[in-house]
């Protein structure tokens, strides 16, 4: 007895998807698709292909952005702009950015095959650019959109030296046209990225989805311990300044701190010694620190109790101790409509989603200038992004894409019922 | 009223002599002259002229050593040796190695000029290469005499690419003959050698001069810390595997233990993380850790509580830990007799001159393969060496000429007496 094939599922079509657009890699381990590279060039004719099964009409835009419009929003009717970004870091994987493209397309296409037509406009966008892999310089694509593109961006040049206002034009891109892509707030319902958790929370609560209420907030520092050098053969111990030992305890109470506090998560990622010679006593260690946190009073609590106990502990081993803040970027809040609408369809379709931030930053940084940003995050193996191994399951790919169609849907309904507000 | 000038005294002609040495250097701060350098050839025509004045023939030998011989000492008398290195490290001091060369012979001319003849052969020799800054390989002249060289180490290159075999042909050696510069043991009666302390003992003793009883045995070993990287934003801090929080816990506590313990000292001084940006958890962190004790019981105890302690760290924040030897060189102890016969002579001259070891390693360890050996540290400013602002006082370097000068005198009585046995 044999049965006749079933057509394949949502999520095999989607997984299908993910393996195609995954083959458009630099070679190597993984997935390596950088901004205007030749990957990135092939990678537009499937995703063309994908919007055109949803029925939206693919163009390149002047930043190198591919945007998939449907009727409506080509007639300036009022647009619900999804996607993502088609770029990866250096080997990395299937699905940080390309989800966000490939999910709602799929989801489009299912409403259209389904004949469920939706009463507003719909773009989705493969943004060229969010990860910076190639010229140090991110979200060009998005920023695009919300306006708030700055021209100097275009001198940043990639390890071979070429611009990235070249490698643009070469790619087709208009780089002096790029002002003329900002989209006029009124025209525009809001922003809505699907994307890969990248961190372990869904998995350890075992859910497939869950809603972001907040983009997190970011500071970095740099710290220079300054002691004395010394020959390690012939300076005692007692009265040494050793610049690592001190460097040491702090990276030790910086850790403690952000254990020990909620809504708070922070790294030291760098760190370097001076002279780093087996038989010198460290003389000077410069290392880094990270903060973030949805609330920004949160964070510089954590900053003022970390750098306070690094200051007490260079004090107390006299050392010199000097802080500089080199980055800071303040949360990004989703908007509550998009937050309870997404968790909304959730619960319409069984899913257990809570909220949860995001410690990344996304292309919705960019496009919170520009309107209301929602975003649904879908659980990944082991929380693992950023590598080749990153990973979602068929049955996730499935249950997120049949999410983001319940709010679609719904969405429908509350436009025909003249909002949102 | 005037004075008619007073010759000068011991100290400032000493002084003068290694303020002329140290004319002879690469430009830039403090002094740099390397093993066959334009410096090191430029130098010995003032060290052949001390010699000179201190009644010895110098000669240049097959392995770049600059060595003054009495006229006991070419009849083959039983010699006693003294001397150091006259390279520096880069950028290093006026004193450490040069000493050694300036303060025997001007206690030799000293006694000569007093009328004093020593009844035993005597010979100073300016090592060519101590520090081992140009070729990386170190010691060659006093392997020479020890009997010991290495013929190998003639293909070490420098960073020019020049062989230490073609750049000691060029400076007048005679890389083949090395082998023939090999003295008997028993025409040898010991080595002495003067050096600075390079390091802050005699200092904090208030003493001018002590009495070295070992050059500390060195063992030296490369860890790696193995967690997991990711991302820093996304990964909760419960569960994190990250490499450098584990690496500074060790750091910590190595330098308690090695604080805690008597005649040990250590120091991480070369750390390095992967893959050390300031958003990824690190994945691994490299260490080395180096221990050094003049008694190999207190260095294997200490070693074991180190890396154990190390070991239960790892353990305990889920880290993988990889501990390599990567040198070992046991303590070299001075023979009790020169420990005796120097510390009688600093009773000799009032000077309270207490044992201490030496945490570096000298000439010594290449020549107790040949002979006794015996070394008089000579209190240094600071404790600093490997430095353009190495400092002696004239005080100090009278008074350790004078100590030198007691010693000789003595030896001669024992001489004559039969011994030393």
């Amino acid at each position: 007895m044999t049965d006749s094939p079933k057509p394949a599922s949502l999520g095999h079509r989607l997984m299908a998807r993910l393996d195609e657009a995954a083959r458009h890699s630099r070679p190597g381990p993984g997935v390596t698709r950088l901004f205007c590279s030749d990957e990135h060039r092939a990678v537009l004719a499937p995703i063309a292909d994908w919007m055109r099964q949803a029925g939206l009409s693919p163009e390149l835009d002047a930043s190198g952005n591919l945007v998939g419009r449907n009727e409506r929003a080509r007639r300036g009717e009022r647009t619900l702009i999804m996607g993502s970004h088609q770029d990866t870091v250096v080997e990395g994987g299937k699905y940080d950015g390309m989800l966000g493209v490939a999910l709602p397309l799929q989801a489009l296409q299912a409403l259209r095959e389904a004949g469920s037509e939706l009463p507003y406009g719909v773009e989705v966008v493969a943004f060229g650019d969010e990860e910076g892999t190639r010229f140090q310089s991110t979200l060009i694509g998005s920023r695009a959109l919300a306006g708030t593109f700055d021209p100097a961006s275009l001198a940043a040049r990639d390890a071979d030296g070429t611009t990235l206002g070249e490698a643009l034009e070469a790619f087709g891109g208009k780089p002096q046209e790029i002002p003329r892509l900002a989209r006029r707030p009124a025209s525009v319902i809001g922003f809505v990225e699907v994307h890969i958790e990248q961190g372990p929370v869904l998995e350890r609560r075992d859910h497939a989805v869950g809603v972001v209420t907040a983009l997190t907030g970011i500071e970095r520092h740099r710290l220079v311990v300054r002691g004395k050098a010394g020959h390690a053969g012939t300076t005692p111990m007692p009265g040494r300044r050793d610049a690592l030992v001190g460097a040491a305890a702090m990276v030790g109470e910086a850790d403690r701190i952000l254990n020990a506090t909620q809504d708070l998560v922070g790294v030291v990622g760098k760190l370097e010694v001076r002279p780093n010679a087996v038989n010198v006593i460290p003389a000077e260690v410069h290392f880094t620190l990270e903060l973030r946190s949805p609330d920004a009073a949160v964070r510089e609590r954590g900053r003022e109790q970390i750098i306070g106990a690094c200051r007490r502990l260079a004090r107390a081993r006299g050392l010199e101790l000097r802080d500089e803040r080199t980055y800071q970027a303040e949360a990004v809040a989703c908007a509550d409509w998009l937050v309870e609408a997404l968790e909304s369809a959730c619960r319409a379709c069984d899913e257990p989603a809570e909220r949860l931030f995001s410690g990344a930053g996304h292309d919705g940084l960019a496009m919170h200038d520009l309107t209301d940003i929602g975003m649904l995050f879908v659980r990944c193996r082991d929380g693992l992004s950023h590598h080749p191994d990153e990973a979602i399951s068929v049955a996730d790919a499935e249950r997120a894409t049949r999410v983001l169609m319940r709010f679609l849907v719904d969405l429908g309904a509350t436009v025909r019922a003249g909002g949102p507000a």
